[in-house]
């Protein structure tokens, strides 16, 4: 039974207290967050927290709190044979470095709270100071994912990087996209096979193969189109992409 | 039966046949491409030809050219009483008012040449310039998809607009993160489940919800770093499109 304890319940934090209550040899014990109020929902199933000297003893403690103050965070740990591991991608390992054992438990996926996530295909990406404790964190993540994979700090911040391209921006894509229809009275959900199959299509194809339209054929034509009635930072975003796809491609715009 | 012949075998009218071959009520009567070896495939099951002055009579006459060339592969067809369509997203119904029943036929999705499509879930969008030949139209759409949209030339020009940002740009996306995880020698694999999770987020979630990431929180440290060690190209779609984020939110960067 592996013992452990999670600090913030954002969105991360949410969905793996969430996940590790309804896990077998895992014993959730306890929750901490800074504002009581957004954790007493859990108070049913496991004791909560909101002081940092209250805190209990666990053998793995999970910090789920925003970049900045996760050193912060892990101060107020005071069990020295714990392992200690932030599940932030863009924070490097050694933030942790005032500990005996410490490690990263990135989850890489996109969290929202209204939305539930199946973690059985969640990469997790773990990381530990100190060998002995790899198994430890490597048989967690094995507990709720098929894909446990060992990534360094400076492969973690890349991951990271490529995650705010293929998920952020392209949500962003999507509000764009949805925006567009709503100003010309078309419901937005015509567009939902285009972006079900848009993402799919890359597991039998590369995106390089993949790639289709007016940037990839140089067709100058419809992109002058496109550009005449879009508004000035849409316009640049579409000027910026598609001179991309275009040099992918050596197309000339 | 309603008869048709497509002409031209790129991406959509290979598609278009292939799936017009196996719908009952339908009889694809020719396929017509100016290079001939591309369509020997179809030659068993449909009669092809490479020559426009000999194409046969059909009801419905489906044009799935380049737009440059859709009113010169139109002024071949001799048959006054069919109805010529037009399969582009960009190009206006007018574009073939020399005939006497011209319409669209617009399917909303990317298609590849080694990727089979499930034509019910695709958005048909149609529009004819004579409403007599408006059921003809529709009825066809309906044979091979359960969503067939009365779209105008002014809509469907925003439909594709929007289809070029959440189809063309975030498979560009997809393929720059790919790009930065093979520069790490990552499996770029491991983006697959937050691609997956990414684009059914917004089945519940508007895309407005479902955002997350730096440029969401106003996080100006995890930016900084993410862009310090961007390449040129990529940094200048990093910084706008985390820009128009921001803006979205009232984030400052």
């Amino acid at each position: 039974m592996t013992e452990i304890i999670i600090l913030g319940a954002g969105n991360v934090g949410y969905h793996l207290a969430n996940k590790f209550i309804e896990t077998p040899d895992v014993k959730l014990v306890q929750i901490y967050n800074r504002n009581i109020e957004s954790i007493r929902g859990f108070k049913k199933t496991t004791p909560i927290t909101d002081n940092l000297t209250h805190l209990k003893k666990a053998d793995i403690y999970i910090i789920c709190v925003t970049d900045e103050i996760i050193p912060q965070i892990a101060k107020a740990i005071k069990h020295k044979e714990a392992l200690i591991v932030h599940t932030s991608g863009s924070t490097p390992l050694d933030v942790l470095n005032f500990h005996t054992f410490y490690g990263v438990f990135y989850p890489l996926q996109t969290f929202s709270k209204n939305r539930k996530i199946n973690f059985n295909t969640v990469p997790i990406c773990i990381e530990v100071n100190k060998p002995e404790k790899l198994v430890l964190l490597e048989n967690l993540g094995k507990k709720i994912s098929n894909h446990v994979y060992h990534i360094n700090s400076e492969q973690r911040k890349e991951i990271h990087k490529a995650a705010v391209f293929v998920n952020n921006f392209v949500n962003h894509l999507y509000y764009l996209g949805e925006q567009i229809c709503k100003n010309s009275s078309i419901d937005p959900k015509i567009l939902y096979p285009l972006i079900r199959e848009t993402g799919k299509k890359i597991e039998t194809l590369t995106p390089f193969e993949a790639q289709t339209g007016p940037a990839r054929r140089g067709d100058i034509k419809t992109i002058q189109n496109h550009l005449n009635n879009l508004q000035s930072n849409n316009k640049e975003i579409y000027k910026l992409l598609s001179q991309s796809i275009a040099d992918t491609y050596g197309q000339k715009l």
